[in-house]
């Protein structure tokens, strides 16, 4: 243990409209009357006694639930127009009411295509066949059998963030743009041992992946990908999958983008070439200008979005407040994030939270002197493979804004004078 | 990505009894073959298509929650022998149902000296007074202003695994013995931050934690803790901290033992010395030999636990079986764990999922070759600061068996030839 620091380092600027340094992350430098954080020492003594103190709390429970007073931390999802059509579409989380890197399971994002089967985990079988030497068929119980692995690591809708591709900027909030990512340990059986046993047919290159639900829900992978880092999950924070993850069994292809992460995982099939299924060619394509498209772009971009302060969660008054966010990127590790309050015009580096694992999302943070002016808030993210986070202008110049997938580009979220925080382009 | 591998490694023995080399978790070996695991390939054509995938499935739910074929993975607690104290005891984490290193924060234990006090956060408080400058109050929303760090880390009661303390081996499992342990990542402001914006007085030695449930549980912190690592929490594992964890604020003491990271925390008292509190003169002492005894131990000490195979979890006979664990210390990092399956005779290394993170519990895992006959399987840590997990006599001959408190020796699970593991003394 150290002991404590006698030499506390000041307050430093490092970016205009009131950036700060970093170190105070880093070395937990003293910010002694930095923050006005609204603490009082009048009222320290004496100690009141509330009522809560004063009678036995609660019993113990198998299965623990939040706070009633955290009622409002939910997903957020839109009623069918079509009650027929009801667990189709999306699920967001709320991913400015969190802090850290992963999301509670009970909070992960959804997307389904015809919802939640009801899967018995007993009567449920996963099928590996077509081009392999020997078809083979797994139960849960034969699938628990085999060596395990864990990792943690995003999962985000190739669709998150696409309300950004809109030509004005809509009035939204950090779960309605980007509310379609999540993050969570994940333990299973390496894809690449089932297929070891199967054995691959030298003739094979993709993988169709099946699930269970009613729609069937299918994508072709590259067998690269399966042999690489593809798993076949179990467990999702330490718990078995959550039903709206894939109970019991899902895929995960780290990194790439989520619909591919096939849920209720029943079928996996060898081919030569892609299946070319409705939920690829109906969906999922990147459309560029021109009348040009990208057929099949499966990893997703480096991002980033600070998730506070954002729409909703008013500042209130001048004076210190912590910058956060999340940055991911699906082709590795980030290495770096810079944080903007004039909208781009300075930059300084933000903090990373331990771990910062590929694949993952990491938490950034800097400290931020509000001096209560108008202010735009921007974070720019850059993998370990060089890929830096575009302005919204050079992503439109690259690909146009036809697109509703992989969109990326630099957030930008406008201070007012009343503390409140807005979508704008910038 | 990586191609398909080529050249499978075979698997190869690795110590007695059927212990395999851990290369098949590091390189992704071939094992086909050696699973058994009952998988066919007879069923594989044509697909049945189960009822599930016939009718549409479930819709969406703001906060999602297990299936409900999980239902049996619970945290555990007995009744009360006297009603008028529900809530005193502990609930514990049925880690042999779980996998990999997290918690899910339904499941994370419990120890409550008198229940789960029904905080309302605007209501809530924090001081901190005593030997500083300025005494200080804080509201949650003036801690939410501060800057804030997230980690992941484990949380045990010192008084976890006590039953192996017993003279006799007791029939129990794996959570009725080390079921006070749980991992979550928790979020919030350092400590350190807070008491140098209060100003500590040269004099403090000591913090003096207080909890806001009924039986205001109170321990002593030394200072030099206060200013090193601990934690004035507010999230776990991405939500609100929950309220059998502490809600709405918690203190976090990494790698020290449990009941000293105060839950539901109203106050911290600056002091030259230990207050002595009830919590920490009537419980807590380790009893050594000889009438003698430890008055203040805090860090937890390097410690591990085979999950699967354990009780209740019987093998199917012989054949291929993962052997899976969770290895923790509270000085740091878990640097190497070994397994035997031979009773201690013969050892190798398992594989370490990542992260392996300092104060965090890692997932370990070896591959074993289970031929149906008489096994004992142990597993042994060793920490980053070269401390290693003692055997049953080892421990007792150093500190003697008087003590319910720090047990940290090797655990023994005899595996009968019907496949059932039982805690032994080996």
């Amino acid at each position: 243990m150290s002991e404590r620091k006698t030499n506390p380092v000041p307050v430093e600027p490092a970016a205009g409209n009131g950036i700060l340094n970093r170190r105070i992350f880093l070395e937990g430098a003293l910010i002694a009357g930095a923050t006005g954080a609204g603490l009082t020492s009048a009222a320290a003594e004496p100690l009141p006694v509330p009522g809560w103190m004063k009678v036995p709390g609660a019993d113990f429970a198998p299965y623990g639930q939040p706070s009633k007073f955290e009622s409002k931390v939910v997903r957020t999802f839109a009623a069918p127009a079509n009650p027929a059509t009801r667990g189709v579409g999306s699920a967001r989380t709320p991913l400015h009411l969190l802090d850290g890197m992963l999301t509670p399971s009970g909070l992960h994002f959804e997307r389904s295509h015809s919802g939640i089967p009801d899967i018995d985990p007993d009567q449920h079988r996963l099928v590996i066949h077509g081009l392999v030497k020997q078809p083979l068929v797994f139960t849960l119980e034969a699938l628990s059998r085999y060596p395990m692995t864990s990792r943690i690591a995003f999962v985000e809708c190739a669709g998150n963030s696409g309300a950004l591709n809109a030509p004005q900027p809509q009035p939204l909030n950090v779960p309605a743009i980007h509310g379609l990512l999540s993050c969570s340990e994940w333990t299973g059986v390496k894809l690449s041992t089932l297929l070891d046993e199967a054995g691959v047919d030298p003739t094979a290159r993709w993988v169709i992946a099946e699930g269970a639900d009613s729609a069937s829900m299918s994508r072709s992978v590259p067998l690269a990908k399966a042999m690489d880092d593809a798993l076949i999950c179990i467990y999702q924070n330490g718990e078995h999958v959550r039903p709206s993850n894939g109970y019991p069994v899902r895929l995960l292809l780290p990194g790439f983008e989520g619909n591919m992460n096939v849920k209720w995982l029943r079928r996996l099939k060898l081919t030569t070439g892609p299946a070319m299924t409705k939920d690829e060619t109906s969906k999922y394509t990147v459309l560029l200008k021109e009348d040009k498209a990208w057929q099949f772009v499966f990893p997703l971009e480096v991002k980033s979005v600070i998730t506070r302060p954002s729409p909703g969660l008013a500042l209130k008054g001048p004076g210190f407040y912590e910058i956060s966010g999340l940055a991911w990127s699906g082709n590795g590790r980030i290495r770096q994030v810079d944080v903007s309050a004039d909208g781009g015009q300075s930059w300084a580096p933000a903090a990373l939270s331990e771990p910062n694992l590929p694949k993952a999302p990491v938490r950034f943070r800097l400290p931020w002197q509000w001096n209560g002016g108008p202010a735009v808030l921007q974070s720019r993210a850059v993998d370990d493979t060089g890929m830096v986070q575009p302005t919204r202008t050079a992503f439109a110049n690259e690909r146009g804004l036809r697109g509703q997938y992989h969109y990326n580009a630099i957030q930008s979220w406008r201070i007012d004078e009343k503390g409140e925080a807005v979508n704008v382009y910038a």
